[in-house]
């Protein structure tokens, strides 16, 4: 049965939720069989991939191709919790909090990375600029917006000097 | 007990999950107490409001205050599924897949919204650009890297010539 109305629950019955969650709505394939070579950000990697969406959600692709990114919302299903609260991001040596890093160990392991589009075909998303290890359940993709998503700013915390300019 | 230490699970026992749980690791305070009047875009608006970290995660928010904005990733705890797979987006009369539209009503109702901060005092963000219903629970907190995180494209698909010109 399809399903056509957008219900929402009773505002009476609202509390916070001990615990939040999800079902994969599909699976990435990449070069990184291993966490060793990961590239450590997307925006410097060229590896090429194909996200599968599960076939049952593949309705929901509907016009995504005439964006040219994504994100894309995956679980780090290799991190074994309890994480450290703080740790020493890649490009420094010195201890952070984690949500001021980008590292997998968090205490909700999720991941987000911007991928270029290549090709859509059917269920399949043929994407670029991979740092997800292969076989990695995904959560969500939403369309990528620069007129609400890219902000102009120099103040980058514990990162100002440490990344190199990017080429373009 | 102080986690120091990042661990793995084992590479051999590894499978697709069937579900993915997290717990919320805060909580957001703003105005925007019923569903209808909310910003339908978080770089559309002014509003001002609190993340409320949950104390345990506090140390996580070390040297975040040197950056000028985060990711907020949060659940749509007021979505009940299951929700449609295609619906219109606001700005368009015309059906679309909703992994091409930012929906709140997704297969896994997770939100993201990129917040400027204002302040932050112990265990809570003052943020500003809030398009989030009041107390809604936070998945996870990243720090925005516009090296990163910004891409210049204009292929925006539906939304071509539907976006009106962005004031700075």
């Amino acid at each position: 049965m399809e399903i056509t109305k957008r219900e929402l629950y009773n505002f009476k019955d609202r509390k916070l939720p001990e615990k939040i969650c999800f079902k994969p709505i599909g699976i990435i394939h990449t070069e990184f069989k291993t966490l060793k070579g990961i590239p450590i950000q997307f925006s410097q990697s060229d590896s090429i991939g194909t996200i599968e969406i599960f076939h049952d959600y593949e309705p929901a692709l509907k016009d995504l191709d005439g964006f040219s990114h994504i994100y894309c919302l995956y679980f780090f299903d290799m991190v074994k919790p309890p994480v450290p609260l703080q740790s020493k991001p890649f490009l420094i040596d010195e201890i952070k909090g984690v949500f001021a890093i980008r590292t997998p160990f968090r205490p909700n392991p999720i991941g987000l990375s911007i991928l270029e589009i290549l090709e859509i075909k059917g269920n399949l998303i043929q994407v670029k600029n991979i740092d997800i290890l292969d076989r990695t359940p995904i959560l969500d993709i939403k369309p990528y917006i620069p007129q609400f998503d890219s902000r102009e700013t120099n103040k980058i915390g514990w990162l100002h000097g440490k990344i190199k300019k990017k080429t373009s």
